[in-house]
């Protein structure tokens, strides 16, 4: 009998299940990203993720445990073309580090493929404290800390989330409440304006 | 039989109602506007609101018309302080807008009075496009165009929106998503950092 063909029981996961950890795990959070784009954390529920995912509820806790941790892998896979890049962000000369910054970030909301999970991440963010929780744990130890930890500035991570307001901003305006003449703007535009802004809140004495 | 003695009833308003105007509009404005704070511009109904001010849904459509309409009425006195103060904000010399701006902007936001209405319209903007589109229509009218009105570049109304963006992006980051050590820094300290960057925006070359 294959998995697919077993039947569904309350419960402990069965052997069967556990034993297919990798595909199934993988199914379950691909699941859970669906759910929380769609809906948002508070209307998303492990059972309805379990159920898009079609395994059992105790499955989905046996792998990620509460719905906020479900919710915390579900945002690390959405955003992991928004936290990897900083990598190469990061990494280039700081001098440039403003443009390549602004560059990204527009480019992520850009794209159509990654803009739908953030829109997600920042609708959920803004409305419930769990949820803010994360994005705020993701985002302060992910990417602000490592922008911050290159700069030589006691006040470092206050001008990291400075230049993250700015961009954080400027992604709202234009891609969610859609203030015009910002929200129809050549990126290039918007990205000549922010990308100097972004510089000095990062290096500028 | 005074008005707070007459029975509720369906239907049209009574004439002892509509006689009793505008202290019956204020309570049904303030009523929404203490529904739309708690629950955000989707889970508010004109019911609720009707319910909470102790009047007949009807009422409620006869002095504002539809829910979007009474939203509308309702974050324009939320927002009266945000939106009276622009004329001083706007009237003084250009070269010290940036500093006004941010101070105003700070200053309601940290005001606990303000604030509640504040984060009940960015909650439901962010989630609702209808609320979004109220927001817009408020925000673009009555604050960015009166700022952009005063430069004399081509970008100016883009330029304005971006030194909104670098202001709603702080608030968002310090008092809804709470990021450390933005959320505890002392007002002056990013008033100092965004002053001349929302200078910036409005004035540089």
């Amino acid at each position: 009998m294959t998995e697919a063909d077993a039947p569904r029981r309350r419960g402990r996961p069965s052997r069967t299940q556990t034993e297919a950890a990798p595909a199934t795990r993988d199914r379950i959070l691909e699941a859970a990203r669906e759910e929380f784009s769609e809906r948002g954390y508070e209307k998303t529920s492990v059972r309805g993720i379990a159920k898009a995912a079609g395994v059992d509820s105790a499955l989905v806790h046996h792998y990620f445990g509460t719905k906020e941790q479900v919710f915390e892998a579900a945002i690390e896979v959405a955003f992991a073309p928004a936290l990897n890049a900083p990598d190469a962000v990061a990494d280039g000369p700081l001098d440039g580090v403003g443009e390549r910054l602004t560059r990204f970030i527009l480019g992520v909301w850009e794209n159509p493929a990654t803009r739908t999970p953030l829109l997600a991440i920042v609708r959920s963010a803004v409305n419930n404290d769990t949820a803010a929780a994360v994005f705020r744990r993701l985002i302060a130890a992910q990417l602000l800390r490592r922008i911050a930890g290159q700069l030589d500035f006691p006040d470092a991570e206050l001008r990291a989330e400075l230049a993250a307001a700015q961009l954080v901003g400027t992604a709202i305006l234009r891609y969610v409440i859609k203030v015009e003449p910002l929200a129809s703007a050549d990126p290039e535009q918007i990205i000549a304006r922010l990308a100097p802004v972004v510089q000095g809140h990062l290096t500028a004495p």
